[in-house]
C-alpha cells in the first residue's frame, strides 16, 4: 500500500426526502445563491419548484443559471462567474448531473480569478479560493458530488480538459435517488458505464497489496453489474437507483484511490473522442474499455484480470488463467451490450479520420504512467480495435 | 437501503513516517497541547521521542497525561480535565491504541462541561463544544481514531459505557503502520477480533438491500483474515500492519453502516465482561461471537448467514443452506483459534456467578433492536453457551 492524505469531507444528506435540509444547509455558507442547472428535466420531475420553494421559505436569494450543456463548456462557465460577481454570490448550487456540478466548480473557482478561468482549467494550482459549493445530485455517473474534479470542453480548440483540486470539494451534496427515476435507459447505461469505468481505472493499478481497496472496488463493480440492470429494466426502482447514486459517489471520492499509485488510461483516450465528436462520455467510455482490457493483458497483468475474473465475475478459479481473464474482459463488453451501449466507434458516427492526432493529445495526461504504460501508437491501436 | 446523512470529516496521514506532518496539523488548531499516553510502548518503540522533538521544533507547549490503562478509567478523564484548565490547552494529542484515544475524547468534551465528566459518558447530548483532537495511532483494534465513540469504564460501579457524538470525532489521525510492529502477538490477534467485531455488528443488520454496503464489509473481513493471520506470524510484514490499520478504521467510520439500521449485540454482551473482570475487550468479543452466531441463526436470518459464509469464506454456494451458514460459524471460531484468542469464558477466568446481573445490564443497550432482538435470558444463554 502506498502512503496517503486522506481526506472526504463532503456531507452527504443520501435518501428519499433528504431535500428537506436544503435550507439549513445553505444558510451555513450564505444567503445568495447561484442555482446551475441543465434542459428542463429538473423542472419535468418537480424538483425545480420544490427548491425555489424552499429557497424563498429560508429567504435565500438566487439567480439561476441554465442550458448547461451535457459536455459543458467554457463559455457556460464566463457567464457563471460574471453573475456571481454582479450578484455577490456566496453559495453556488448545481442541480442535475455531472457536467452541472462540473460547471458550478469551476465558476466557484473562477470568481476570486482575476483572468479567464481556461487557465485554471489548464492549470489549476492557480485556484485561490473557491466559493462553497452545495450539490443536488439528478444522475448517477461522474461522482462529481463528492470529489475535487471538473472536466471543460472549449469546443472551439477541441479541448476537453480534467481538472482536479481539493478545494473545489462540494461542502454538502443532497443525494435523492427518486430524482433519477426519470432519467432514461440510455442514460442510465451511460452512467452506469462511467462509474464502472472509474472503478476500472482505480482498480487496475500496479501497487501491490492494497488489498482493501481492490475488494472495495469489487464490491462497487458487483453494484454496478447487478443494479445498472434492474435500474434500466425497472427505473422507478428505489434499491436499484439508491445502490448505483451511492456507488458513483465511492467509485472516485478517493476511497478506492487512496494508498494506490498510478493514472487514468481509458478516460484521457476517451475525452478525446468526446472532444472532436461531442459523444455522450460513458458511451465512449464502454465501447474502449474491452479493447483497452484486451490490449494491456499480457503476463505481467494477467494476475490483476485473473482477480477481476473470479471475484466480479465468480468465474472458477480452478480455469486456466487466461481462460478466466479472458472471459472476464468478454463478460465485461456483454454487460455493456446487454445494457444498450453500442459496442463500436463506428455506431457512433466515429472513423479512423482523427486518431493520430487525438493519440498524440491523450497521451499528454501521463498515459505512460498508467497500469500498463502506452503510446501514442498503442492509443491509435485501440482505437483501431474499437472501430 | 435507509436514508443516512454521511459525515467522516477527519483527514488522515497514512504510512510511513507520515509523523513529519505533524507539527503543521497541530498549529492549525492551536500550540498548547496535552499529550496522551498510555504505558511506556511509545517510548520504547521511539515514537514519543520523535513527537516531543517535532513538538518542541514547533515551538508547541505541552503537558502529558500517561498511565491510561487498557479499558480507561474515569479517574483519567477527570485528571486530564484538569490539566486542560490548569494549562489553557487547545488542542489533546492522544497517542496509543483506543483506549488512549477514547480517554483523550471524554477529556476534550468534559473541558468545556462543569459537571463531573461521567455524567455526558451517561448522556451524551450534554456535550456542548470539544477541544480539537489529533491522535497518533499505535494500535489497529477499535478505530477510534476516525469515529465519533469512546468507552469509559468506572470500575467503582462495574460500569463500562460506550458513548457516541459527531462532534468527538478526530480532526487529523495520523497512521504509520510501523508503530504497530512492536505490537505482542496476542494483542494483534485480539485487535484483529476487534475489528472483526465491528465489521460483524454492521453486516449482521435487517436493511434489505445495502449491497454495497455488505460487499464492502465482506471486503474488510476477509483482510482481516488474510493480514490478522501474517501481522501475528511475521510482526515486521508492513503490508499486513497497513491493510489491518486501515481497516480498523473503515470498520467504524460510517461508511458500512451509512445506510443501515440496526444495534450493535455482541459490544453490549461484551463490555459487561470487561466491566466485570477487565478482560482485554476483543477477546471478549472473539469468545462470544460465535456463540452468539449459533444462537441468532435460523430461518430467517439464514440468508445473511449463506452470504457471510460464500462470500468471505469462499464457502461451495451449491451446498445445502445451513451446511454453509454452520461452517462459516465454525470457521470464524477456528479463526480465532488460531490466531492465539481463547475459546471460552473459563479459560479468562469467568464463571457463571454473574451472568444475571451482566445480561440484564447487557439488554438496557437496546439488545432488543439487534439483528435478532435478544432478551435477557438469550444473553445468558449466550454467555452459558460461551462458557
Amino acid at each position: 500500500m502506498e502512503n496517503f492524505n486522506y481526506s472526504i469531507p463532503t456531507e452527504v444528506y443520501f435518501g428519499k426526502g433528504q431535500i428537506k435540509n436544503l435550507g439549513n444547509v445553505i444558510k451555513r455558507y450564505g444567503n445568495k445563491v447561484l442555482v446551475v442547472y441543465g434542459g428542463g428535466s429538473i423542472k419535468k420531475i418537480g424538483l425545480y419548484d420544490e427548491m425555489i420553494k424552499i429557497l424563498k421559505e429560508n429567504n435565500i436569494s438566487f439567480v439561476e443559471l441554465s442550458n448547461i450543456a451535457p459536455n459543458p463548456r467554457i463559455e457556460s462557465v464566463r457567464e457563471g462567474i460574471k453573475l456571481c460577481r454582479e450578484n455577490n454570490i456566496e453559495v453556488v448550487l448545481p442541480v442535475g448531473g455531472g457536467s452541472t456540478i462540473d460547471c458550478a466548480k469551476i465558476i466557484a473557482a473562477g470568481v476570486n480569478y482575476d483572468n479567464d478561468p481556461w487557465d485554471i482549467v489548464l492549470d489549476s494550482s492557480k485556484i485561490t479560493t473557491v466559493l462553497p459549493i452545495i450539490t443536488i445530485l439528478t444522475l448517477s455517473a461522474t461522482g462529481s458530488e463528492m470529489d475535487p474534479f471538473a472536466v471543460i470542453s472549449d469546443m472551439s480548440k477541441n479541448e476537453k480538459l480534467g481538472i482536479g483540486n481539493d478545494k473545489m470539494k462540494p461542502k454538502v451534496s443532497i443525494l435523492d435517488p427518486e430524482y433519477t427515476y426519470s432519467v432514461p435507459k440510455n442514460q442510465t447505461a451511460a452512467g452506469t458505464a462511467d462509474i464502472m469505468s472509474h472503478i476500472f481505472e482505480n482498480y487496475f493499478n500496479n501497487t501491490k497489496e492494497a488489498f482493501i481497496q481492490a475488494r472495495t472496488a469489487e464490491g462497487l463493480l458487483k453494484t454496478c453489474i447487478k443494479y445498472g440492470k434492474i435500474a434500466i429494466e425497472e427505473p422507478n426502482n428505489y434499491e436499484a437507483r439508491a445502490n448505483l447514486m451511492w456507488a458513483s459517489s465511492l467509485a472516485i471520492n478517493g476511497l478506492i484511490s487512496y494508498g494506490t499509485k498510478g493514472t487514468w488510461s481509458v478516460h484521457p483516450m476517451e475525452h478525446e473522442l468526446s472532444a472532436f465528436y461531442d459523444i455522450t462520455h460513458g458511451v465512449g467510455l464502454a465501447i474502449l474499455t474491452p479493447h483497452w482490457m484486451r490490449y494491456v493483458l499480457n503476463d505481467d497483468t494477467l494476475y490483476k484480470f485473473v482477480e477481476y475474473g473470479i471475484n466480479v465475475w465468480d468465474l472458477d478459479k480452478t480455469l486456466d488463467k487466461y481462460t478466466i481473464a479472458n472471459t472476464a474482459i468478454d463478460k465485461t463488453a456483454e454487460f455493456f451490450k446487454e445494457i444498450g451501449i453500442p459496442s463500436t466507434l463506428r455506431e457512433v458516427g466515429i472513423g479512423e479520420e482523427n486518431f493520430e492526432i487525438m493519440a498524440q493529445k491523450a497521451v499528454k495526461s501521463g498515459l505512460k504512467y498508467g497500469f500498463k504504460p502506452l503510446t501514442s501508437q498503442d492509443v491509435v491501436n485501440i482505437y483501431k480495435a474499437s472501430l
